[in-house]
């Protein structure tokens, strides 16, 4: 049992997180889909551990780093949801993750599935091509796959399938049309594979705001990271209720500057993500209409809507915007089942590369 | 020397960051005020060094754990400059922090200071008064300034003097502004302490934009963080010339979905600070032109307004908006010289409390 911590530190509800844990495995039981959760958003052991007793078939991970943690740490499946641009150091440690375990990485143009191919000679290492469906980040259109998944194929590399990341389900209503146009690229890209010649195995789509919408007639696989956690982005979204919310960053009230709180969580411990759709910088579980309004780096000033200030030198919790990028931040996040505290160490912490 | 690493990493152009440190040390001394500046940004015990080298007098940090590590590595003179409410374990890691170095810390509440100098009993650690001159974030107004101070002495702490930080220099065209609240805001707290019966022996402010405009007539004391490395924001306030930069997140070029160049620097190495003033998530420091209009953890989608776009593979320089959020979010920076690289260690990152 770990003693509890100065604040600011992150607490893990532990019976909210096995509840969300549980409740998408089942969801993707029912719907005879497999999960694949990106443990991006923990990248702790100890949660990946309970999502693949739960059912995963195996983790995403965003990076090479990360993927070498979870292997150690005895994961036998990863799929790297990147489109790697590899260089001599970054293939051998790919090709070398590849004799340990199940890994498959994205590509997403025929120069880079060719760079990869000549770095990594011979390796088990699949790849799956990323097709934009309406995100417009990185990822070819869908009837380009099959050009981009037929040069794997002549240069030595297997393709497994075809993914996307429907990211612009992070808006409000937006929700139900990402889960469509996911299903409805992810279709087109596996027709222009089995146009090559290549009858994909898997087509793996999933964000936890699309989640519930998502298609699983036509999706093979899921990839949601955040609804382990939640957070005030998915809270604002409907994709979370606060019911739901299992980690929060326990504050101090440090001062009553001007009549408002303020708390020592700051940017450096909460992230200072503020996607156009956030109504502030993060919100208070136990206070649903408080606002964060300004937030710098080791201060968070509230406004609590009228409410009467908590006391200086009570703690309250505060639920990040971002949950990934406030895990990111620390190196040990602390669960609480029972009233006693445990110490997990957010192992991929910092692996950007 | 350090092997190149693979993208992204966080870059520091050595020769800039000694001009840096040397034209602000030199700025203070012509101006005949003390420098102390505030090592958040960089939490680096080499960078602290360099500037205790160019005549700082201490340093600044945020928190008591960026105190302590610097003490550990010889830094002897360090102002916490922040409000602390203090509990049983963070009394007693100041109270040891001030038996090996001279220390100094915030407060901003009389309810603050009384439970500090209840916590901490006997100690040489002494306060400074939080004043608030126009930031609206800590700090009380400067005319109550005495009360809290006079607070300290009955409780048996030592008043060191004042201090404030102008961030609201953080906007376009406020930089003179806001130096000149500072100085009013501080003169008026010295007379309020004065008016209590306490000579301030310090009157401390400064930020990074206002500190060409800091009124050293009344400040005997500066603080600036950023102005070490740089970074977008303080490019788009005027505050420092890109030739100035001295911090970079080498990227690399992983797609060109949709004509536009896509890193693989994202908000996990960057931060995603993104001000109200700044014109995009980041900078490329060769491409004035180009914006990062996209950011999300592993991905910066640039607009590079019309010019051609750089090869995939190839490798280009991000300007993070906020420097500060970018060094906390790795382990190590690379500080490059003569084109050897130099592993440097982020000592106190995350270190919140």
């Amino acid at each position: 049992m770990a003693p509890t911590p100065s604040t600011p530190w992150l607490r893990v509800d532990l019976p909210r997180l096995r509840r969300n844990v549980r409740r998408v495995a089942e969801h993707a039981a029912t719907a005879g889909v497999a999960l694949r959760p990106h443990v991006k958003t923990h990248k702790s052991v100890e949660i990946a551990r309970l999502q693949l007793a739960s059912g995963a078939v195996g983790i995403t991970v965003a990076t090479i780093g990360e993927a070498e943690t979870f292997v150690r740490n005895g994961v036998t499946d990863v799929f790297i949801a990147y489109p790697l641009w590899l260089d001599d150091a970054s293939a051998t440690r790919l090709r070398d993750l590849a004799i340990d375990a199940r890994v498959a990485f994205g590509v997403d143009s025929v120069e880079g599935v060719a760079n990869a191919a000549r770095l990594l000679g011979a390796t088990t290492a699949e790849v799956l091509v990323e097709v934009d469906s309406g995100h417009h980040r990185s990822g070819v259109a869908p009837d380009e796959a099959g050009t981009v998944a037929a040069t794997a194929t002549r240069t030595g590399l297997g393709v497994r399938g075809v993914f996307t990341f429907p990211g612009h389900s992070y808006a409000p209503d937006a929700l139900a049309g990402a889960a469509a146009d996911e299903a409805d690229a992810l279709a087109r890209a596996a027709a222009a594979l089995r146009a090559v010649g290549l009858e994909p195995e898997v087509l793996s789509g999933g964000s936890t705001p699309s989640l519930a919408h998502a298609d699983t007639g036509v999706l093979s696989e899921l990839r949601p990271g955040v609804y382990v956690f939640g957070d005030a982005q998915q809270w604002e979204l409907g994709s979370c209720p606060p019911e739901d919310i299992a980690l929060t960053c326990r504050s101090t009230v440090v001062s009553h500057a001007h009549g408002r709180v303020v708390l020592d969580a700051g940017s450096k411990v909460l992230g200072a993500d503020r996607a156009p759709y956030a109504t502030g910088f993060g919100r208070l579980l136990d206070h649903p209409d408080a606002r964060i309004v300004l937030l710098s780096e080791h201060h968070a000033v509230v406004d609590l809507g009228g409410a009467p200030l908590p006391p200086l030198g009570s703690q309250v919790d505060v639920v990040p915007n971002h949950v990934c990028a406030a895990v990111n931040l620390v190196d040990t996040v602390y669960a609480e089942e029972s009233g006693e505290l445990r110490a997990w160490r957010v192992a991929a912490r910092g692996l950007n590369a």
